[in-house]
């Protein structure tokens, strides 16, 4: 499926291809998934969106990176996103992630929908003590 | 608001106040907050949701405390539930996130949120090599 | 607050004075809830709203009238809409619902909502014979 | 996939068979697509649906054609709707959206998935100003 | 697809087989969906998750059996969950559900889809009457 | 209410008050509103967000202005952000959106959400004719 052309070489265009290289040179690995292929009909959206996840998930920052993929994998399953659900995990896994840590992950991803879905049919109001306004520094 | 009567005195339950005495000792706090107060009026309700939340959360597991918080936080996120955002923030806080690596979970919840709007726009299909289903073990 | 002009008199517009009688009169109150207040602002819009939440919700159907608002529910809490939680429990309240079939509705939105994420994390393939395509008359 | 039974020869019945007539004749093509084939174990849903989706998307109204399908896309793809996001992408497309604009649309919608979280991540609130309860007319 | 290892004989691990048992003798047939296949690769989540939907799903409780199929393919729909449609579908025709009824229910889930879309669009303000926290017991 | 302390004078740090002034500029407004002060706790996270959203909506581009608030709207509406939804059609009515445009863009996104709804609930089969992937160019 896709709702957009994928060019049958997409790597024709310089742009695509200088993209696509910093890829591969930045994860260490020949493959380029789909989600790249799929932003390879429009080169500015593709480097955008390339220079945004390699900044955040490919650099070291504040949070480790298997967190980071946790946290991706967790939003991810709550947009209901397939594509990067499987994307996600698969990363996570080459992070390190054990079986044990998936299960409780998804356990967790679990547990708070649960309670989301709680506080929201029962419109709990907000404890003062959790409101960040309330102590300005 | 609310949409469901708040007992004027919940701990009058036994059960309620079993369930309170436990969320102060596991938290070694006198605050429970309304999530616990709101679900006071139905006892089994309130009873098997802080069972669980307490395993998972209260507990040593295979994922760190503050990495579960954030977990928690960012599915809250993409839920829309403002309680569960406010309310893991304020613990996630407690378990010791600072400012920097607040700003960075909700640049990485912003960056997931991102990349799964353009995947589910593409309609991108999935990689074979993402799929666990296809090197069973 | 709200995005729309909320006319001062919205009953000095005749189309929507005949959408505010009908309302009370299909209702058997005096009480015109805020959502059709809000939606005065485009006589259409109001009508063909208020046409279709009429015809099913307000007229004897298939599903009985406490199991529609409790679908109705279900469904605004999942889209996390405050607004029509809030006014939908007080239609099931008064529809007959008991504090313990509210209790035992969250709850279930709840369990679906676990399960929901964890067949979206797992990615779950579908079960041939869950497929109506499968078996067509 | 399918939920529901589809009917082998849907325009047996003469209900479906008229609808389906009106979509091939609003337009001006022999094609219907699944949704409408779908919908057809029901021929009140598939009349009532069709019926709104005719007024508001194939007749001139306050908004042009081609920004209708690319608010459509916009909602289809929030919700996760993926054969909503493939249907009203190709509509678009005939309708004469360009690959330039389409990776626009994808942009903009990431953008404001990206506000739209970091906004709910953080709690922000509302502007006085932007409240058009304030200063009603 | 699948994001985790699917084991090929899971019965083999004694407690995958002591959950797929009761599965079995509760819901009296062979059959065991690919959800507990899936989470088989931790016996811990499954037990956990089997327990409670058996608690909720497969028990007699406040709610009869088919309004609560109903429900879940309600948060189902709204939470995107495509296994979860397929397999609450199956479940609620199995408890009775005509095509009549479906035919309802997946016009009642798109009415409160529509309605929660024009709340949530207009930012209706909470009226009074609907808060229960206003009238304390 | 907030989950990130608001400093009381953000523009104490030079590069919060390049952001600011830049906001000003673009906007032709003194106005900078809540969503970007609440980013001003971490600047980094602040002018990122900023540059994108100028170089999206605050430049002439391939969509024009009025159908870009639009489009963010829809989005706002369909991840329930109060806050955007409130900010974005504030916007847009600057950008000339009239009462009946929006009364037909909220019509139109809640039919999008209606339609999304019954197609996830049938679980509709993607048509051939819809994959871009099938005539690959």
């Amino acid at each position: 499926m896709a709702t957009a052309p994928v060019p049958a070489d997409p790597e024709a265009d310089p742009r695509v291809k200088a993209v696509f290289d910093d890829i591969r040179r930045t994860r260490r690995t020949d493959f380029v998934n789909n989600l790249w292929r799929a932003l390879a009909f429009d080169p500015t959206l593709l480097e955008r969106t390339w220079a945004d996840v390699k900044a955040l998930m490919a650099s070291p920052t504040q949070i480790d990176p298997l967190t980071k993929e946790m946290v991706y994998i967790a939003v991810s399953i709550a947009n209901a996103c397939g594509y990067c659900v499987h994307s996600h995990t698969a990363a996570a896994r080459a992070k390190g992630m054990t079986d044990a840590q998936h299960a409780e992950l998804l356990a967790l991803v679990a547990l708070a929908a649960r309670t989301n879905h709680l506080a929201t049919g029962l419109q709990v109001p907000l404890d003062p003590a959790f409101d960040t306004a309330q102590g300005q520094r």
